[in-house]
């Protein structure tokens, strides 16, 4: 399956503006996106990266080893739509799902359906699967509810994956604390997966909050996220 | 399966207190208990309330059906492990998973392993399986991490199960959003188990919610909680 990969290389992830500079933004999203990458491929899917900018000198650069790389630079949703238009089936899997793995996103590859989604908090469609010509993304306001509505409006099937790892993008602090409980865990499943298909898959965004010095701390009873000096 | 499910009639839900007074978040409470409830009857589970303190006279008893209710005013963990001390196996399910549905119950109490996980946002642990006499919970902290490290202290064996529905307790404000993007559906699934064991079921959570004037609107281009005056 097509597996479009929207990536902002410029100005990702800006609600984590409190925890890490502009230049750390860039790597940690460069790193999510290597995992996002490695567990598509995981499930046997091609991955195309949709950037809103040129990847050269940014981190993202190579993190995406023989991805195709696609620039468009218009609203994402537009620009989706457009990638969607080059040929289905297709999924649209958002690049900052940190603990996305082969298993998690080949049941979302393999669901029957015209329309199949992946929830994400907040209303939000992490992940979805197209099969009918007629359905247009629009990822702004609930767009969970947008899109059942949209696929009914064409005639289109839908179904739904439940999954908390498909559940998460990494969008502030608390989503953070996700990755650093979970994340060692998804990383171990994209290696055993790349390992399985002769590639070779670290564990990008977990193994960079650690190198920031980035972890789970209980404070005042509460798993809280906090930064050693 | 025995499944237990704790349950704080008196004081809970404090973080939604910006939304609702303390009546309101018992009926929520009490609702959602409910939910919980049928969704687990509907995965074939046998579930026991293990309440903070006595039902009577509050909107909770009228939620609870048939289900056995034990009292117990000791900290969570200490009343869970107590229960859990009266037979394996047995599982305990949080009673604020308002988006629980007998499917994602049924995979929970299926899985093999000895400590069977299901992950809460936050690093919480909101749904356990326990077929190990030496594991003890410990609802502190980061408890998923630390079920884990428990689990493999006494040499249990560890799995856990990727799901949505069970990863979201009803915990402040962002909770309650998911609950109106996805309760209503949770909410079909749990009457159509009722229906098939020719129990009645209805759309506790989310039709109080409605109920009380709370829906989801896009302000500033986010899906935000409003409640109607």
């Amino acid at each position: 399956m097509r597996v479009v990969v929207p990536f902002d290389p410029e100005t990702p992830n800006e609600r984590l503006s409190s925890l890490f500079s502009l230049a750390e933004r860039r790597e940690f999203a460069a790193a999510m996106l290597g995992d996002v990458l490695a567990a598509v491929r995981g499930a046997g899917g091609r991955p195309e990266v949709l950037a809103a900018a040129p990847l050269a000198d940014t981190p993202a650069a190579a993190a995406v080893g023989d991805a195709p790389v696609v620039v468009d630079d218009r609203p994402l949703s537009e620009a989706v739509n457009a990638a969607l238009a080059d040929g289905l089936p297709a999924a649209v899997v958002m690049a900052d799902l940190a603990l996305a793995t082969p298993d998690a996103l080949a049941a979302l590859f393999e669901r029957e359906g015209d329309v199949v989604l992946a929830r994400g908090r907040g209303g939000g469609t992490n992940a979805v699967v197209v099969r009918h010509p007629g359905f247009r993304v629009d990822y702004h306001g609930v767009s969970f509810r947008d899109h059942v509505a949209a696929a009914e409006r064409v005639g289109a099937t839908v179904a739904t994956v439940d999954s908390f790892r498909l559940g998460v993008d990494v969008d502030d602090e608390a989503d953070v604390l996700d990755v650093l409980v979970h994340g060692a865990d998804a990383a171990d499943q994209r290696a055993a997966a790349g390992r399985a298909n002769g590639a070779t898959a670290g564990s990008a965004a977990a193994g960079w909050l650690a190198d920031a010095g980035v972890r789970v701390d209980v404070v005042g009873g509460e798993p809280t996220v906090v930064r050693d000096e």
